[in-house]
């Protein structure tokens, strides 16, 4: 068997075993009960008569549904279905599966009770029928919701009053701010000086190019980067390209980004840059492309599971340091580094809302987990599960000192 | 200690432990995953890259989603908090330890994966917004919603591809009709010529006086009583009631009971009638209306904790057979026995909806599993938990016969 043939055959046994291990159990996750319930007494405590007594309490301050119930551990996965890892809009029903799996990372990796809310699709009204069945969640996950439609929802919840976080963006911002930070010690670049391009303006690189540029941000906690270069699939954008004000935010890019006001391809972006940020398609990227970058150049190619350029060829090219998304390469940056983090953080803190500087902390404090980051290891593995507590207890810390904290003790 | 200064000490007791229990769990319901996540290769199957494949077949056949993934056996628990035990409206916060408390019954009962959607409070909407998060459940509990709104709600949402029944109203109708069945044959009485004397026109009186007299059900497979008489707040609904037309469902109670087009008071309404039963409120049946029913009186006085009559005095005016809401009193009447069998078999049957054939079958079911019917005994224990699985098995049957299965073997 060829080398090929064998990545295939492999390929299709795992999809096998997937659809054999999901039909034999019906799905991943089950909900039990944390409490007894084998005497009279159990259902007297658990059930009525006694509930009354926490209904009561709970009627007279909604805020106790934190203490007495379910709240105080579950947040809602919640999707349309309309960009699901590499398979694109494929519907609520198909993307099931998919928030089912997020919840068991969420179990394992911060004890949260995730449940999975899966809309058929995106629909008129859809931020506010997240609003209204918000009461039993302590947080919601918004995930694999297609740009620019996941910018809008995610804004129109932000005052609900609890934590709204689309992951896609933010989880992702996040890893890749802590790799570039840890990147700076290892090459010696400074973090203010970076040039960037990213490649990708969909929900990852919007929100990756405004937390490295503090778009949004307050510069006092938040450190900017020097300038960034946006590309989408149109080539860079810039302040005089076409048809820029249908699209919110991609108008927020071009007045944000792009000082020299470059027009053109990926090429022509990524000369002279300091990073090249791959949140796009495979092999975009060229080995020509790395060579015409800046002096020892990092490369965090993350489109999964084919990157923009491997990281052999990055490396050949003369990259300092390289990142993907894939576990069987060194530098794996996946945002499973942070949300358990984040949101075991926000629950412990019953926030109100995940703030910029909850989310700058999380990235400092994944950044520091590595004590000597070296150029194979500018972060840790998404199996050290001690990365959860770090970012856990440093966005808790934000969020009481940013004001959105119900729980400011332990 | 006086009787009642021990009784009140002990509910306080309840209470306050009911308080520590909950505190303590932080709520009683929990979500764990059903698949090892402990290697690299059990992360392939249960999430990507495996977990596409699954995706894929869905994306073909949203139907998948019962072979898939957690819709094949999880239910939603819907409330807006309007109508919560005897608390009133309470609203969607206060409501949720009653609904975690319904979780771990549906779980213990019928090893159900139920979670609970609490709304705020009734809005305009509320329909559609339950609509929109139907495809990852199997089917839905509506629970504690007030009358009519649960009325409007379940029409609403009878053909949206996935059972949904309010157990307030179909729960209690269900148990009353085996209840009555069995007391039938205790007594000798015919059903078919039982004059039924309904205490309350809520939820539970309204759907109760349905299944009883065939009111929108298929007469077929319905029996009818000869006759009903509902009695609400303002006494007999009867043709002539001013104001009739402002409700809806009280109109087809007065257009379809009451043959002899009585008006007044209780009294009025219990003379010479063969069964009272009463969804209403504590101590409102005297013995005096008892002794003025026809021989052999059956009373099911289900207000909870304290019943419309004490069974005690019930039988002193001569009732043949008194059931009541409390587990301390023999033949406990209460939804408890129905729900979990009922939507057992409608998630065993893949059924599109709960059809009237499928309540009838769930109430011959349960009646039928007590083999010798007493005085003391019209119905199994709550506690009796091969109940489910008869009536399940009825449940599933009468989907299938009804063409609402979407599986219809084993």
């Amino acid at each position: 068997m060829t080398k090929k043939a064998a990545s295939t055959q492999k390929k299709s046994d795992v999809y096998r075993e997937a659809l054999e291990l999901h039909e034999r159990k019906q799905g991943k996750l089950e909900i039990r009960s944390k409490v007894p319930l084998r005497t009279r007494k159990d259902l007297a405590r658990a059930y009525t008569p006694g509930v009354a007594a926490v209904c009561r309490a709970i009627e007279k301050d909604k805020d106790l549904a934190y203490r007495y119930t379910l709240k105080a551990n579950t947040i809602a996965i919640v999707t349309d279905g309309s960009a699901v890892l590499g398979l694109g809009n494929i519907g609520g029903y198909a993307a099931i599966p998919v928030m089912e799996g997020k919840a068991i990372l969420f179990k394992k990796f911060a004890d949260i009770d995730a449940f999975p809310i899966c809309f058929e699709k995106y629909h008129a009204g859809f931020a506010d029928d997240i609003k209204n069945i918000a009461p039993v969640f302590g947080g919601i996950n918004l995930e694999d919701i297609a740009a620019p439609k996941c910018f809008e929802v995610e804004e129109a919840l932000q005052d609900i009053g609890i934590p709204v976080m689309h992951d896609d963006q933010h989880g992702t911002a996040i890893v890749i701010l802590a790799a570039l930070l840890n990147a700076c010690k290892v090459t010696g670049k400074e973090f203010e000086d970076l040039n960037i391009t990213i490649c990708g303006a969909g929900a990852a690189g919007y929100a990756t190019a405004r937390l490295l540029k503090c778009i949004g941000y307050n510069p006092d906690y938040c450190r900017s980067v020097h300038d960034i270069i946006v590309c989408d699939t149109n080539g860079i954008i810039h302040r005089q390209r076409e048809g820029l004000y249908a699209n919110k935010y991609k108008f927020i890019l071009a007045d944000e980004t792009n000082r020299q006001g470059r027009s053109g391809d990926i090429a022509v972006a990524m000369e002279g840059a300091d990073v090249c940020i791959g949140v796009s398609a495979p092999g975009i990227i060229t080995k020509k492309m790395v060579r015409s970058m800046n002096d020892d150049p990092i490369v965090l190619a993350m489109a999964n599971p084919v990157p923009e350029i491997m990281p052999d060829i990055a490396l050949s090219a003369g990259a300092a340091i390289v990142g993907t998304g894939r576990s069987d390469f060194p530098n794996q940056i996946n945002n499973a580094l942070v949300f358990p983090g984040m949101f075991r953080g926000a629950l412990d803190a019953c926030a109100t809302k995940i703030t910029n500087g909850m989310k700058v902390a999380a990235a400092h404090a994944l950044a520091d987990y590595i004590r000597k980051p070296a150029k194979d290891r500018i972060l840790p593995s998404i199996l050290d599960r001690r990365v959860t507590a770090a970012i856990a207890g440093a966005v808790k810390e934000a969020a009481i000192a940013g004001g959105c904290a119900r729980r400011t003790s332990e």
